[in-house]
């Protein structure tokens, strides 16, 4: 329990390497990035680059490795993708095979790690200017189509967070500093609009009524190319598991627009 | 003449189409995103991916098409690469050798393009928040380092505008709402800083000396890429002519983050 409260990202991605931190970095080591992991074989590296490119509100690439690196040399130069994310999930051929805290044995020589920034990551911002945060983050899937590119296509995936319309507006605010990790909402108000169903999440609690002075506040989620590269079945895939994120040596304000 | 009035970008790119438009564009088509062309080989379209997302200040991607595709289906539909610019730059194996107004017959089968956002874009934005332009848009190499991928390395290229520190400061503001066209400014003030000669310009005339009253603020530039291409040596690209951008569809305000 106690090593998940540390404060710096390096002395988490230890813990999480020793095995002591296996949960879910929401609300984590506030102030640093936070990203999801897509890690791919390398012939299927340029197809998911471009996918993230036109579809850059849900995939904004942070670092990328080169091929059979497992350090990612830009956001954490001394982290280790194998084994510095709390759990993972391991994929073969479109099916979900593990859910490890280690990918050690699984990794490819062959492997591109993808980076992608994370919602996460303004949550502590925004939690700093005063805003509410609502008790989950959750995970939907929506009916917009996604552009595609080469074997990679599907829904966009969004977040979503509630707030008071007036902290919703600061939400926007905020998070439109944000162009790395999403930038401000897709959408806010009705979930019915973007095709979401707030009682079958991906990720999170059914929700049945939300409280009658708050609003949802829905952001492109980086779930969305992991969700594609699952629909095309590709043979090998690794991503970390949801709400099990990154923690880079960036720091999120230093990351954000002034 | 009349033709670089136009005021829509269909217009605009069908004068340059026909040849009636083959000067600059710098200035132009007010309110449209601008954006730089590099046209490469399928082999090399990954490693230049992965240089522009290492070098995103510089290289914010705008569009890729399809290897094989001359439209731009997301950021011009009707548009086709090999005619619809002013002016393009040819090379092989690094060396220019040609700088025709229509590239249709050296396009390769296997050519990828890609679109890169321009400052050219938050131009007409400045001008409506009553910042005073400067006469040119400077560009100048720089000996800040690139991230290299693949064979792709070099120095960061920049442009630059100069102002009153109070334009200055209302610049950075509004720039940093264009994180897809370079965003806010990477230095102001000495252009030695950065080293940055403003008697040898990639672009424009030399500077021996700027008003008193004005002080220098420099972007990272789309010109980067190119030139690190260029550096790389590679068999075959195209490239915009500098200033002789691509005028997209796309609203420079609504292209902006809120």
């Amino acid at each position: 329990m106690m090593d998940t409260a540390a404060t710096n990202p390096r002395e988490a991605r230890l813990a999480m390497r020793r095995g002591a931190w296996t949960g879910p970095t929401t609300y984590k080591v506030p102030g640093y990035v936070q990203c999801n992991l897509v890690a791919l074989p390398k012939a299927y590296a340029y197809d998911f680059l471009v996918y993230c490119q036109r579809n850059r509100e849900a995939c904004p690439i942070v670092d990328i490795t080169d091929p059979g690196d497992v350090v990612p040399r830009y956001a954490a130069p001394d982290a280790d993708l194998r084994t510095d994310l709390p759990r993972y999930r391991v994929f073969q051929n479109g099916t979900l095979v593990d859910e490890p805290t280690d990918v050690t044995r699984y990794w490819r020589e062959d492997a591109v790690a993808f980076l992608i920034g994370s919602s996460l990551t303004f949550d502590e911002p925004l939690r700093r200017i005063g805003v509410e945060l609502s008790p989950e983050v959750w995970v939907l899937e929506t009916s917009l189509p996604t552009r595609p590119a080469g074997p990679f296509a599907g829904p966009l995936i969004v977040t979503m967070r509630y707030f008071t319309p007036e902290d919703a507006i600061r939400a926007v605010q905020l998070t439109a500093r944000f162009p790395w990790n999403h930038g401000p909402p897709i959408h806010l108000g009705s979930p019915e609009a973007i095709g979401a169903n707030l009682q079958a999440p991906l990720v999170g609690p059914p929700v049945t009524s939300l409280p009658s002075d708050k609003i949802p506040v829905f952001w492109a989620c980086g779930v969305t190319p992991q969700s594609s590269a699952l629909n095309a079945g590709i043979e090998w895939m690794i991503t970390h598991s949801p709400g099990h994120g990154f923690i880079t040596d960036l720091q999120a304000d230093h990351f954000s627009q002034p």
